[in-house]
């Protein structure tokens, strides 16, 4: 099986079914897209079209389909369909895929759907997940989830399983309860199967079992499931009471929207914003990075002013063709040492001083520098430049670098120590900051050595 | 449950026990911790120390954190192991993480420990899938799966199941297979639970089912599951003939070193290093990254000194002064413009021809481009500047940063097109293209409009 490759021949054959109104073609057509390739392809219509499409088909893909969608095409979706409408959709869905899709209404709508769904079941836990934080244990997991009490026995544990069962996709562990409700352990299918139907559950159950507090942040859920390879993981509250579960899925979407941001970020890039999206909603995530880059270029304007006076002497002026080179050399070596540090704290791998990670940092910058150095050295010559000048920009490029590593290296350890994302320091925010200050030094090291 | 957190504390307690040779204590110590817990702390001892302590902890235990622990570390310390000691871990481990660790030995070493593994079961297995490659679905899946003959009852089924079950830590889906072993479908164990006992397999299993060829790329491999939410997928051959199964604990791996893997290489960070890894194993991942920025700051250098009769001019110097500024900016839209392309290529959502995302990239330029030269020419009013010159620095710029939006969106499309990975386009090598082509076209844009 390949992944489906949505083209523009299957939007097209759709569009096309749709502006025909053959509906009994497109149901079959749609009956065999598995709904997050539906999705894609609602995505890529235009709104008149998916409008056509989502009331056409059944209610139980429809709101498959709409858990997929693109946020900004599902907003727009949501906004064209009655309450009524939404709440026949949510009722079909898993309690935390629910309680995100309805996250996105305005507070009344929000009411006026849950009011419609009668099932207290159901607007129970809706209303429940909705409290939670999104970024917490809370807002990841679902209500769905298969319990049993310790007292019981292996037949009444199968009969009750295949109960519970029928509303949950996947099974994965089964957790087992004492009668206040409490979490004290869990079964797996493998050893249920393997017992005799009168033993009783407390007699086979797994005493040990990992969870995670409804409190706890999504960013811990998820390097606990990955580093310990768990499927899915109970979520309780303080007094250790069962309240839902979080299944790997969501932990992959999860693992992969952070990396996509944090990737963008870096690039200077904000908020979460795809490709496609309006020019409107790109400048907003760009721009705030640009007009950062551009008072960082207008601080060095300033400083290479105040340097005009040696414009006068030629034998200085190469000063003036290096800048760009230091700037970027301090850009280039600050984001370096920053990726390096926000990758490591995200993977817990920060170990030791921060004073033993300078001076690491330092060690491996003057390699590199000496290296670079040389290169300069050899270029100098190739142009006949005085060697005084030459050696003058590697020393000031060595101790420009320096800088920059450090300041690459501190920033991130710094913004991480006082609860802010210090992904945010590598991209525009290191590298205008380094160019300012590498051309800054640049020139007073210049100053000095060569003393005008 | 907390994470983990390694602390300096627990390393030094270990670290004393050891030294006292407190073995006892130590094998009661490491029984409560979990094998990837512990394999974080042996990455934290010296070399020494984890010798002793891999050699003194079960077996079963030590093969677990072998898989876990640094790849650098892994290798030290099997080089200090015996073949025959090595065999021993292996035969413990699932066939893929086995295969995994052989993999990093030499040939010669390979050789040797697979022959003294006696279990003929294990090495065929193990030496099928060291035919793979790293980054395909055969080099992510294990052999160990459940699979069952449409021909048996239910019976036989849960009979046969509870055999081999024995040998797997998690059972997800039953593959159900003809007399051909050709996969023909699945079975849940929800399903089997919930079926008569006498009815035949045949009867009840599930012919649709999900698989990939075991020759697709671990990328496809990757999105197919984490799009579909699958937590197993099973590997066929090209007659479809069932070879193993990958489950979504190594994708989520696999998901987050390919997401840091690009985080490191947009920040100029090539090969798979980390904060603690050796300074020439950081310089060979660095340095070639800061020799391009050299290169081309040096070609900077060539332009800039073709330009230097105009610093005689009073009036034209500024150009000089705002040349890290036009740098910096064609950097900064190149890296966003290639940042999200890249992003979307990754997520198949670029849609739509190259020319239509070009044109869309002009028109966010030239808004952005706008906003920013407004800024510009109040910059200029508050330092006195020629409006003229304020005029020709905003005009050179927005042309400037509308050239590196094309490259920067262009390469990473073109690369993908050539099959190389635009994850590469990103970072230095579009920071240092644009910065060159950004001072070269500002100079000669300056040199029209100005007429010098």
């Amino acid at each position: 099986m390949k992944t489906f490759e949505l083209s523009k021949e299957i939007i097209q054959e759709i569009s096309q079914l749709i502006s025909n109104k053959k509906n009994k073609e497109i149901k079959k057509k749609v009956k065999e897209i598995h709904y997050a390739d539906l999705a894609e392809i609602i995505n890529e219509l235009n709104f008149q079209e998916s409008i056509y499409l989502i009331k056409l088909i059944d209610s139980d893909k429809t709101s498959d389909v709409l858990t997929e969608l693109d946020e900004d095409v599902r907003e727009k979706i949501l906004e064209r369909l009655s309450e009524k409408e939404i709440a026949g959709e949510i009722k079909e869905l898993d309690s935390d895929d629910a309680a995100d899709i309805l996250s996105e209404l305005s507070d009344e709508k929000q009411e006026k759907v849950i009011s419609l769904i009668k099932d207290e079941n159901i607007t129970d836990n809706i209303r429940e997940l909705l409290n939670y934080e999104e970024d917490s244990a809370g807002g990841l997991m679902a209500k769905e989830l298969i319990s049993v009490n310790e007292n019981w026995s292996v037949l009444t544990c199968l009969r009750e399983i295949r109960k519970q069962a029928k509303d949950i996709t996947r099974v994965h562990s089964i957790y087992v309860l004492n009668k206040k409700r409490v979490l004290i352990g869990r079964l797996s299918l493998k050893d249920l199967i393997t017992s005799p139907s009168k033993s009783k559950i407390k007699e086979i159950y797994i005493p040990k079992v990992d969870f995670v507090n409804v409190n706890d942040s999504a960013d811990e859920v998820a390097k606990l499931m990955s580093k310990y390879d768990l499927e899915a993981i109970p979520v309780v509250n303080d007094k250790t009471e069962l309240l839902g579960r979080i299944t790997i899925d969501d932990i992959v979407d999860y693992i992969k929207d952070e990396a996509e941001e944090d990737y963008l970020l870096a690039a200077g890039i904000s908020n979460d914003v795809e490709a496609d999206d309006s020019i409107l909603e790109l400048t907003k995530a760009r721009l705030p990075w640009l007009i950062l880059g551009l008072f960082g270029g207008l601080g060095s304007v300033f400083i290479l002013e105040s340097f005009e006076n040696i414009m006068a002497t030629k034998e200085l002026r190469a000063l003036f063709f290096y800048t760009p080179l230091i700037a970027a050399m301090a850009g280039n070596v600050g984001v370096q040492s920053s990726a390096i540090v926000v990758q490591g704290l995200a993977n817990d791998q920060i170990k030791g001083s921060l004073i033993s990670r300078l001076i690491k940092e330092i060690s491996l910058t003057l390699l590199n520098g000496i290296i670079l150095s040389l290169i300069i050295i050899v270029f100098g010559l190739l142009i006949n430049q005085s060697i005084d000048m030459s050696i003058t920009i590697s020393v000031s490029m060595i101790l420009v670098i320096i800088v920059a590593a450090l300041i690459g290296t501190s920033v991130p350890i710094i913004l991480e120590k006082f609860g802010i994302d210090p992904a945010i320091a590598t991209g525009p925010f290191i590298t205008t900051g380094n160019d300012v200050i590498g051309i800054l030094l640049f020139f007073y090291i210049a100053k000095i050595i060569l003393g005008f």
